[in-house]
């Protein structure tokens, strides 16, 4: 449905290429594919058919005016239809839960030039041949690197003219190799979480991901939380060197380890994307974090940055681009932008609610007029965090708990059915709402007095609840949920909730509203949506409409790698989303007290929950 | 008579730099120097009257609607005359006999900005803080350099938000600090030729050259002439960075010595540009030069560079721009294009030839219309290079020579009045053109057998003519010129006049349409020009159309360095000026045998000196 004039002399996939219409060609355009389909009626105005078009297409194809794009040379003015098939925005991203559709466009591309050899009567200059050879396939004017001029002389004459070029966002060459051989153009992304590193390897080409590594932060030895971490870099002596360097280490031997797994070169990854929330993302770019700690919390830069990999010491490819996503605020950074895009609730009608439960914890809601975010340091005690018996998502971790009302008999779930070794988030969250729904404690989260079962007892003046006793237990050691546990949970399901409570009062938006809740982090990955909401963790909305999205924040940056379109969308959307800082709202006080309740203080909002208590407790 | 919209609360002086008017202002808008003159009618629509103001405009001026730029605040709509003597466009940079018009504007420039302090209310990021307050002032979106970003928030709070801001090309923000501290904006321009390396040290707000240093290039251990330097760049383990080493540590010298001597701070140079031959050139940048020695001469670049000084290593800002200007072909390089930008020949309507006399010289003939350019390796014994007694320019060089047509007694001049320690290049033409002249040389440059002087003798089968008897001669020796000294000369001038021939046989130019014959070059400041004229180097033209106009490639570098257009202009010539390859053309070799006599095989081309011969040697 688009008119684009062509040069002649181009193939149908250039062509396209210059037009920005993405055509399927895995092979890279050399006809063994396939992929790269299409239908034209005017076949004079088209080369005559190649052998690999003979071979490939049917007899029924090719009356029906198939052709290769790829071997197809525009001779005139040509009308191309792209099959559904051959259309690059087909591909997917798969997140957990989650699929966006989106045109595969990398900043990085590759392409073979062949150069006419220099002569007496033609005297160009290298860089201005390679210019001129680019610009007949329908490149603009193109930048290099200083230290890739230097080498350019002999690398055309090692490859005697036929080179392989690699463009980023079409106007750096950041490589030139001998042409005709197919190594691949790869990525990778990296979410930088506080505790823990996700890298993704990616081909460019395809989009499809050939590694996921993993890692703990290692700059946790320096501190659990986002605090100390910054505390570290602004008050110690080459504090910020060193946890700078310690993340570039693992990111290092993330890409190692993903490269060996997927049998590609390193200095064939040629851009990393990274997302991190507003600490990570200054500590790893070396920026000082100070100012993110002290009011009135300030960040460096919003924008994303472009950085040359070797100028972090990230080892890929000699002059690789590292893209780093676009921060909102002081503390809601490039991993929630990520968020949003991976979620896509800019751009729906539809009011959305989105939630990624992390060390930190942030809260949008909005849709593609208008979205407010904000940010609170709740959050770590979903991860386990400052829990007696709590654990990360570990084997054996229990996942899963109910509570028998008539007996208070526990049952559990553990991760790989192992032996119990504590309790991990979600677990908690199904401890607390069990423990409510069944009575054992009252609506401010302490233990009644006069229930008896012995799961209940009382150490150093502290109640606790047994979950799992000793002898079925991994440790040794009975499970327990304690009072204390129960209160720091509450804690932060209060801030929370209150957060959700004051932007979704900003946006007048009330829960018939909301057509959906995301719930983003690995936290979600095991949550029982039906405790969140006993708890009061989440606004009381159909359950249908809740998704748990899993790692949005990677799924971002992965968009972003395989997107220029994304890149720009993430900026935008940096720009756009409003923050609101919850301590200094006049209503998040009040929000916090009345959601330290169980459900809420005020439980005409979740009358779901009440009609449940009732019939469980009625039962 | 140009109509500008202005931001209201803006300075006129400050709009005047928006809307790229040059307004002289050489204490940086501070009211103080008085030289922002401005005439406006609506003196409603600006500011009241400023204390600078009442003290610097008298009664008559301030009557007549005078007013400071940097004092005047728009207030509404005004209409501003800019009267000569407030226009930065009467900056004129001087080269020897050579006076240039343009408008000053640097590619750096410093502003200074207050930016708001940050608080609950506005938390806008560092970055994006000074870019606001930038765009305040009118400028563009703007980079910084990851190394300067992570430096910013400490910068910014130690200068307490008040700031200088130094900008490159608009777009880039090369260096921030403490503002309201006057310390000047500095550039340097540098010509770095085969045997020697001129430095200029500028002040980018006036344009004026605070001091020049030279040096001997050090590259000449590896070789004085250029081929054997690209040999041993291209030939030795190691060489070309050795080479580019000692041209970068000279460099690094003269810029010390002359920021010494002008009191300037090696960091607030903050731009550097350079000019050389394609050789120096490539060398200096660490391009492989190779090719240029090999047919078919290919350079590796043709366009200007920009390249941080610091990849180079020149010890200036951290983060100062280098700009290279651009090559013509891969004998006619930068310094080639700061002639023709220096001398100006592209903008007249007259035909004028240009001639540059060094190791290599380069010949152009055209005008605004067109130029085509060609190159030849002749030239070095006209700076006394393979000749017996022959001399740079130095002290006791003798660099004028008469011989009395009578008893061929010689009257001589040397550098400083000191005793001769030998004949530097421009006597040397005049020596041949003055034995010539007398007769005691045929038209072949061989001495006459009957001629009786003393001065005339025989060594080693060798003719020579003494030009200072040993008694006279600061060696102790007799200075003398030889036959095979004559034969040096008329091989060098046969090479430069074939050249010129077969450009103007080209541009089908004859001696009656060049309007100007520029010669430059420090070779031409001591040239008789009628003993040029008289041997034949140059056509036989009217005296009063020749120049000399010195070092015109430092001239180029200097307006490049100063202003931005001159930077396009230049890269437009790179592009437009065609260049011939003497040694492919059918013409070439006639013409140089032709050119081995003197004047000329083709007498009837030499009007005037078969005038003047006839009468001396009738006389
Ligand atoms: S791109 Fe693979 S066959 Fe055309
Ligand atoms: S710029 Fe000096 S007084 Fe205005």
């Amino acid at each position: 449905g688009r008119r684009v004039e062509v040069k002649r002399g181009l193939t149908l996939l250039e062509a396209a290429r210059v037009a920005g219409v993405g055509i399927r060609s895995e092979c890279g355009g050399r006809g063994a594919c396939g992929k790269c389909l299409i239908v034209v009626e005017e076949q004079k105005s088209l080369s005559p058919l190649s052998v690999s078009e003979t071979r490939l297409l049917s007899s029924d194809k090719l009356k029906a005016g198939y052709r290769l794009a790829c071997q197809s040379v525009v001779l005139g003015d040509v009308t191309v239809f792209v099959p559904p098939e051959s259309r690059l925005e087909a591909r997917r991203i798969l997140a957990e839960g989650l699929s966006r559709r989106f045109e595969l466009d990398p900043a990085v591309r590759s392409v073979r030039v062949i150069l006419p050899r220099p002569s007496l009567l033609d005297t160009t200059p290298d860089f201005e041949r390679l210019c001129n050879a680019l610009k007949e396939r329908g490149f603009r004017e193109v930048k290099m690197e200083h230290e890739l001029l230097q080498k350019l002389p002999t690398i055309l004459r090692e490859a005697d003219w036929d080179v392989e070029v690699v463009l980023w966002m079409d106007e750096e060459v950041i490589a030139v190799g001998k042409g005709g051989e197919e190594k691949g153009v790869y990525g990778a992304s990296i979410d930088i979480g506080t505790s823990k590193l996700v890298l993704h390897l990616v081909d460019l080409r395809s989009g499809e991901t050939l590694s996921v590594k993993t890692v703990e932060n290692p700059q946790t030895v320096y501190g659990e939380d986002i605090i100390s971490r910054i505390n570290y870099a602004a008050f110690e002596e080459g504090g910020l060197r060193r946890l700078q360097g310690l993340v570039i280490e693992a990111i290092n031997s993330l890409i190692e380890e993903a490269c060996r797994e997927a049998g590609v070169k390193r200095d064939r990854v040629y851009e990393v994307t990274v997302v991190g929330n507003t600490a990570m993302h200054h500590i790893f770019l070396g920026y000082p974090p100070k100012q993110l700690a002290v009011a009135p919390y300030v960040a460096v830069i919003r924008r994303s940055v472009n950085v040359k990999a070797r100028q972090l010491g990230i080892k890929v490819h000699e002059f690789a681009n590292v893209f780093v996503l676009p921060n909102i605020a002081g503390f809601v950074g490039a991993d929630a932008v990520a968020d949003v895009l991976a979620t896509g609730i800019y751009e729906s009608d539809d009011m959305s609610l989105l939630i990624d439960v992390g060390t930190n914890s942030e809260v949008f809601v909005g849709n593609k007029e208008d979205i407010i975010s904000c940010s609170t340091p709740a959050g770590s005690a979903f991860e386990g965090m400052h829990l007696e018996h709590g654990v990360k998502a570990v084997t054996g971790a229990i996942e899963k708990i109910r509570i028998d009302p008539g007996n208070y008999e526990v049952e559990y779930e553990t991760i790989d059915g192992a032996k119990p070794v504590g309790i991990c988030g979600s677990a908690i969250v199904d401890a607390v709402a069990e423990l409510f729904k069944c009575g054992l404690i009252d609506e401010r989260g302490h233990f009644r007095k006069n229930i008896n079962t012995k799961r209940l007892r009382r150490e150093n003046g502290v109640v606790k609840f047994v979950v799992a006793w000793k002898d079925e237990s991994a440790t040794g050691r009975d499970i327990t949920v304690s009072e204390r546990d129960i209160q720091e949970i509450l804690l932060a399901k209060a801030a929370i909730r209150a957060g959700i409570a004051v932007l979704m009062k900003e946006k007048k938006v009330s829960e018939e509203d909301l057509a959906h809740l995301y719930i983003a982090g690995s936290f979600g990955r095991y949550l029982n949506p039906e405790s969140a909401l006993l708890i009061g963790l989440i606004p009381d909305i159909p359950l249908d409409r809740i998704s748990f999205v899993g790692n949005t924040a990677i799924a971002g940056a992965k968009m972003c790698l395989l997107s220029r379109s994304m890149r720009k969308t993430a900026d935008e959307l940096s720009n756009r989303i409003r923050y609101v800082e919850l301590t200094a709202h006049p209503d998040f006080r009040r929000e916090f007290m009345n959601a330290l309740f169980i459900p809420h203080r005020n439980l005409s909002m979740y009358p779901t929950v009440v009609k449940r208590i009732s019939r469980v407790r009625g039962a």
